[in-house]
């Protein structure tokens, strides 16, 4: 008897948890015959995915050469590579993706809220509302959502203006960070700003000049880049197009406990840390010669 | 007696498994206490990072309330939120990130490859050079690494041209794909085609108009967004401009058993079984306006 398991089109073999024998005992004796019978005929990749209330097949799946692969709250997956060969088996997800927006009103003054968490609590910096992208969620709608989230302002996606590639943020993962122009949406009243209680501790438009001034003042790379992109792409510069203006490369190793308060926290703050801003942006100047 | 831990600025509380107690009944005891000194304290999040050799107190650790986080080869982290409030710890990581490479020679035909597996095998369709950014690793580096990797050709990189936001890819997770212009390392040889034989049946420099008439017959959505995107560019349209084009969804929820293959196919071929490309790129006149 085999466990039940699906094939695919690269000679895999797929267990789902969700008929698992109901002994460890069992499960091992049946796995055992399972993994002989799948490298005689050929089969490469196996996966096992351990549903969150059998975890105790865990160690014995580890003891027959299973690895830990990934896990969601729901289970734990695990992966063997059958043939002598280097394992070809695809890594997990590798990236968290932040969004920040820059919102103008009527008089061009700029959107920014000042964090109640995280890195920049106390330090009276304003900042453009950011954030994490959900899984599932496109871009610009993560974009309004953060934007009303923490401002209480409905708006809609104008454009992408800049990103920037990280390395080393949570979990050891890499980020994305994307700068995005967003306009409030027709017949929002800009002046009636609801800042979110638990995350926001203030939030207003403020006049581009000071704003510029503040990140100057403020030390932070990730402020200034924001700052340079944002007075060139309203200066009519194609800030649109993209090139690599720096790596980007954190100081120090961070790791899983980077925080609680940090899954709202897109790029920003974690940006901030980070020797250099890899912010990819371009000039009118830089295309024209195409 | 409490569990080894540290503290961070959000109140919260990460147990590195490196120092756990010998034996199960130990662990939870020891447990059990931690996690009522840590309440009395105000303590918020709590991280525990279990080692793989250690996972017989994962399922006791799950008995006292931890969830399953996320996993790596080396560990398995499960956390618990001590409030009663909702949960404000932050996601694993959430994207794959690929990249495509479009090269062009001195004749201006442009670098294409023929893969030995994965959906298009046996199909006979071209496409770009692509792959999966690996963990810490810039978005430049991961396309010339793809195109030597593939060609044997050297190349720099040049400008991002487009990327698309995919979801519901490998193991549940979201995607983006980056579409880079690379140029030809000067003095590199353009003739001297490698390809690798373990992923590419074949290589070659194709005149663009077949590449385009290619893509247009061989029904592939994000083939023929590429072939658009290269089109536009080199026409001169600021292609480097970034607009939303549509919402990308796959078809099927595809699952952790997509494919050994997979490792090494970025964007390409997973996109094509989408129903949409949400290619985003800009054209001049969307940004001549401003």
């Amino acid at each position: 008897m085999l466990l039940e398991h699906t094939t695919d089109i690269y000679d895999g073999v797929t267990v789902d948890g969700a008929s698992l024998p109901a002994t460890t005992e069992e499960f091992k004796s049946v796995l055992e015959a399972s993994l002989e019978a799948w490298r005689s005929t050929g089969k490469k990749g196996v996966w096992l995915k351990v549903p969150a209330d059998r975890t105790e097949l865990v160690p014995v799946s580890i003891d027959l050469g299973f690895e830990l692969h990934h896990a969601e709250k729901a289970y734990i997956m695990l992966n063997m590579w059958l043939p002598s060969t280097a394992s070809q088996l695809p890594a997990n997800a590798s990236h968290q993706v932040g969004v920040g927006a820059l919102v103008l009103n009527e008089d061009g003054d700029v959107l920014v809220v000042r964090e109640r968490n995280g890195p920049l609590r106390g330090t009276g910096i304003w900042k453009f509302p950011t954030g994490l992208i959900d899984a599932g969620e496109d871009l610009p709608d993560a974009a309004a959502r953060e934007v009303r989230e923490e401002t209480g302002l409905d708006t809609e996606f104008d454009s992408v203006l800049a990103f920037r590639h990280g390395h080393r943020g949570l979990f050891g993962k890499s980020d994305l960070f994307f700068v995005v122009r967003m306009r409030l949406t027709p017949g929002a009243d800009s002046s009636a700003l609801q800042p979110q209680e638990s995350e926001i501790e203030e939030c207003q438009w403020m006049p581009r000049k000071l704003f510029a001034k503040q990140s100057a003042e403020s030390g932070t790379v990730l402020l200034q880049e924001l700052t340079t992109i944002m007075e060139g792409h309203l200066a009519g510069e194609a800030t649109n197009g993209l090139r690599v203006a720096a790596a980007a490369e954190e100081e120090g190793g961070a790791e899983g406990h980077k925080g609680e308060d940090g899954r709202k926290k897109g790029g920003g703050e974690d940006g901030e840390r980070r020797r250099h801003a890899a912010a990819f942006r371009g000039k009118k100047r830089e295309f024209s010669r195409k």
